[in-house]
């Protein structure tokens, strides 16, 4: 019987990849408004991502790297300015993907819910308040915490364990097969993969890589649970 | 003849004091309904104030602290929670004064303008950007580029050559009379005190802390610069 689904955080509850990419964008403009000489959006936009692909998204410094790899002195406006654009941006894309929140509320009745996500454990909470979902969750465990990230067994185990359930009778739910089937198949978990965003068009693989469902929306999370239960 | 008009940000532009009451108080509201045991809003306020006053206002992790001093285990989802509710009042409290932009739009014609502030360069400057004030300014001096903090007259006099006119053609505006007003006729200037928010009960004690006018509103400068010129 199952007890208790997992959820991944980006790209599955919320739409991460269009938030990041419009925050970025939005940043790159307010940038250039405040100053920034060079005005070629198109390639600062790439210099960014060759930036944050170099430093990680946590490091809290990319505009201040992208006036260095311009050969511009340090400018705290400029730098103030992407900030502030990429925070009210981010603001404005930190919504659930349509039909989550009836959804947990559904699932609510039957299962217990968690979160396993790769991340900082601030961050990752302050998304899922600023999505108002930090009440739907018993568990929350984010790899900082763990010392170890998704695919590993180890921080699916600990969310199983601080739910006090077995592996067998959880699904992870997740958009990355890499890191949610996986792992989750790993750990001996039922296996959902939400095929939308940037992984869509990646394909399994192997027996490892197999999720025991594919669904393209949250919406379908009970229906499928409901045939995974049987 | 006066050439500049000089400002201080925090509670001369908008209102710093009710915003950061506001948000310290939404944060405790936050933690509270994020799980925070303690529940005595009014105890955590002043807890936290002793923090805020202790570490600094630009300190990270005042959140992280007060569950600290409260002998509670760390927690991210409380922490979160307090970040994300200060972040969201912040936005909603970052607004200009009444009658500060149509009054930055008259002295524009007739002034160059500047600020200087005491705070770190990339957090002043958001603040600006928020307040949709940043395009106004020729010169933002922060003490964090400086290394000095008002009164010293350093500040004042970086300010003055950046702008290329001489401290005696410089008018500064601020709420406090131990930074702004003996700051400014430190380095020469003439100086007007806008009397409000929480200094607005300090009386200047001697003739370093007498400014050339005092105002209680930036609306009345315009006329208050006409007399000043004469």
């Amino acid at each position: 019987m199952l007890k208790a689904v997992f959820f991944d955080i980006d790209d599955t509850l919320y739409d991460s990849t269009t938030l990041a990419r419009r925050a970025r964008l939005n940043s790159i403009r307010a940038m250039i408004d405040a100053g920034l000489e060079e005005r070629d959006e198109a390639r600062l936009y790439s210099l960014l991502q060759r930036i944050i692909k170099k430093f990680g998204s946590n490091y809290p410094r990319h505009y201040d790297e992208l006036l260095n790899e311009l050969g511009v002195p340090w400018n705290p406006k400029i730098v103030a300015a992407g900030v502030v654009a990429y925070e009210h941006t981010k603001f404005g894309y930190l919504k659930p993907f349509p039909g989550v929140v009836p959804t947990l509320i559904e699932l609510r009745q039957r299962f217990r819910l968690g979160v396993i996500s790769n991340g900082l454990a601030i961050k990752q909470w302050e998304k899922l308040i600023n999505l108002s979902l930090h009440h739907f969750f018993d568990v929350v465990v984010t790899s900082e915490e763990v010392g170890c990230e998704k695919p590993s067994r180890r921080i699916f185990e600990v969310a199983v364990r601080r739910l006090g359930v077995a592996s067998e009778e959880c699904v992870m739910v997740g958009d990355r097969i890499a890191t949610d089937v996986v792992g989750g198949k790993r750990a001996g978990m039922r296996t959902v993969w939400v095929r939308r965003g940037k992984y869509a068009s990646s394909e399994p693989r192997s027996e490892e890589e197999r999720p025991d469902a594919i669904i393209r929306e949250i919406v379908e999370l009970p229906e499928v649970l409901e045939k995974l239960s049987r």
